[in-house]
């Protein structure tokens, strides 16, 4: 697993380190998008270094770095991407390595580029799967049965909208929907007065099963591809009303955040941690016995326009209670076919910690949501400059971070942000 | 409106008159799927047409009737799609058609192809959009609060798993999933004991709308581009288990069949009614006047193996209270975008009527399932042969109808028809 420096400066506080070599699609003005893989603060066009010859040695399909998305790399399946890596992290290691002479064509700053979604995204799913969130969110919206009998049997999910994915960086202007005011008895249409984040983990579909097929806890690790951090913004009002009986739908559908760099699963081996003990066991076809969580670092930052961040909440991935290969074992048992480039977010991710010192948060800051974090918009969190939230305001900024770190090694998901843009005037209707 | 007959020979029980003309995706022994349309007991192979100069009026791109799903031809435009229409209902009806002389080229037998799911469908969400239907379900989930207090404000839908979506004919393996037996408080998984259809239309989107923006009730009838049956199969016992808080996930995402001909919008236009008196209001964003609703009859059949068809619901589409105006308004309110190829499906579709005269159905008949038929399992159906159903056995095939008529025009959908087969053996896990 040790690797030795890059010959190209990579600061040793860079979440793209020689250990990470996370996948994207970037462009350069008015060039075609392609794959390029992050490597402190350049970009190596995989594209170009195809053309170059550079990768010769690999096995796979080199068309594939010229596509928009990542989805036919990544059927190439796992021992390409394995493969590809070694001889990557050969090219950016080894002092002869044949890419130092044409440095200058290969590499790309990432100031200068452009970030895209980085998969075709077909079906989204996304869970519930931290005993922390849940509790906290049951709490206020059904004080007297916060935790439904279920949530302990199994990872609960719903489907998300896919179409309204979008690359970190593009602004999300404040939804419209229905809200019911309190104390009244018929709802208003308004913009969100309750537009929330929520902090999560996106884990990317490697290998298609097929419809009527299932995959067990056993195999699931062979479906995943790579990892990515997700806000999975929420109307916390329009929640509210809308969810029963079929649970979210316009309080999430209007945009959905991901991370540009798809961190693979071959990058964080060295960060599984054990996840929490679940009592009672699960049943057999739940049962994990590993190390299947991921230790990684977590951040929320708010940056109101041009007041300096805040960080709001600081947690951990280790919290969470539900694993990846319990969702994707639950997830397929009925014979449910996944497809390369879903995506299988894991739910806000809130924990036991003791996060940030800011004032006003008190015990509250390992929560992955202003819903947790301000008790239902009832206790407000104090921002940097004095200011204070319960919920999103125009022109705040989120960013979300995340990275492992243990022994010298560093990887990270660098950052999702998300700028809050005001509601659109709404036409009327009658048609 | 009024065509002349076609010179082939169209029976007039046919759903697939010249009035009629729907889009499907076909295929002949080994030969590539491509873009075919119904007449009769006919396909018109457009591939083929378009290849020998018959469509050279059309303005559109002829190659994308050479592509395996509609989208690329629903991306033409409607105009695009009624100029095609006007074309091949001249074809089919003008006794001097230069078909004629090459119709051995260009017709192909239904029962020689194949159908293939018609369209790529993005995002399929599903609606919750009959009065009859929420209640009587409400009524057996939630005895004491049948109809929850937003369903009169707003059409409740959730998001459904695209993936899983099949053409008519795929048979469904019974899904495994977490029930819990009566009087149990732990879990088990098993095959599903409650196994069920739910009829209902489906409607596929014809333009994109853009994310941030939102589509008028005014406007809404721009955004579709035609209707198939849907048979959303839903397994009751994991379905009341897992659905709260966060709506039905493995209780419905193993399979959601769909009829192979898309009925063009066009085709039904002699067909819409007004739809139910919504009272209260609905808020200005939804408020539709004009006749949005279609008055299709609709009826399910069960045949369980070798034994005769049962009639087990008669209903029609009028009666659903939400249109799909309305529908689209809502989901895109708050932003969300819609793409040449999603499915946005009614939810099952009750009614008031009298249903079939079969014995033992009194009058249930024109519930569109059968946790409504069998009053929740407690009171079975009786079926041709003397047998009877609470929920789907093994062998059992589902097959539903839809057909409008008018003044002599029959626009029909033929049928979408699913086989149950026996669930499939899961492996045991530990991963």
């Amino acid at each position: 697993m040790i690797q030795p420096p890059s010959w190209l400066p990579v600061s040793p506080d860079s979440d793209f380190s020689v250990y990470n070599l996370p996948y994207g699609i970037f462009s350069k003005g008015k060039e075609k998008a392609r794959v390029g893989v992050a490597l402190g603060e350049w970009i190596l066009d995989l594209a170009a270094a195809a053309q170059l010859g550079l990768l010769s040695e690999w096995e796979g399909a080199v068309s594939v770095f010229e596509q928009e998305v990542l989805n036919e790399f990544i059927a190439q399946g796992r021992p390409a991407w394995q493969s590809l890596r070694k001889s990557l992290q050969r090219l950016v290691t080894e002092e002869e390595s044949p890419l130092r002479a044409v440095a200058d064509q290969v590499l790309v700053r990432q100031a200068e580029a452009r970030m895209h979604l980085p998969v075709r995204i077909g079906d989204y799913t996304d869970f519930y799967s931290s005993l922390e969130h849940a509790t906290n969110v049951g709490k206020l919206f059904r004080p007297d049965n916060p935790l439904m009998p279920n949530w302990k049997y199994l990872p609960v999910a719903y489907h998300g909208r896919a179409s309204s994915i979008v690359v970190s960086g593009t602004p999300v202007h404040r939804p419209q929907g229905q809200i019911l005011p309190a104390g009244a008895e018929v709802p208003v249409l308004s913009p969100t007065q309750a537009l929330d984040f929520e902090l999560e983990l996106g884990y990317i579909i490697g290998k298609n099963s097929p419809l009527g097929s299932n995959v067990a806890t056993s195999e699931a690790g062979d479906y995943v591809f790579g990892c990515v951090l997700v806000n999975d913004w929420s109307a916390r009002d329009i929640q509210r009303w809308e969810y029963q009986p079929l649970g979210p739908f316009l309080s999430k559908n209007f945009a959905t955040s991901i991370s540009p760099w798809v961190v693979p699963m071959d990058a964080l081996v060295p960060f599984q941690t054990e996840g929490p003990r679940q009592e009672p066991p699960p049943l057999p076809y739940l049962r994990t016995s590993g190390a299947f969580n991921l230790d990684l670092e977590l951040e929320v930052a708010l940056k109101p326009g041009e007041l300096p961040e805040s960080t709001l909440c600081q947690t951990n991935a280790r919290y969470l209670y539900w694993n990846i290969r319990q969702q994707i074992a639950h997830h397929t048992v009925t014979g449910c076919n996944l497809s390369i480039g879903d995506l299988l977010a894991t739910g806000t991710i809130s924990g036991t910690g003791p996060g940030p010192s800011s004032p006003g948060l008190s015990s509250r800051g390992s929560n992955g949501c202003l819903l947790e974090l301000t008790k239902g918009g009832t206790s407000p969190v104090v921002i940097a400059g004095g200011g204070q939230r319960t919920y999103l305001l125009d022109g705040d900024e989120v960013i979300m971070r995340g990275f492992a770190h243990k022994n010298g090694l560093r990887v990270g998901f660098g950052e999702v942000r998300g700028k809050v843009l005001p509601a659109l005037e709404q036409p009327g209707a009658e048609g």
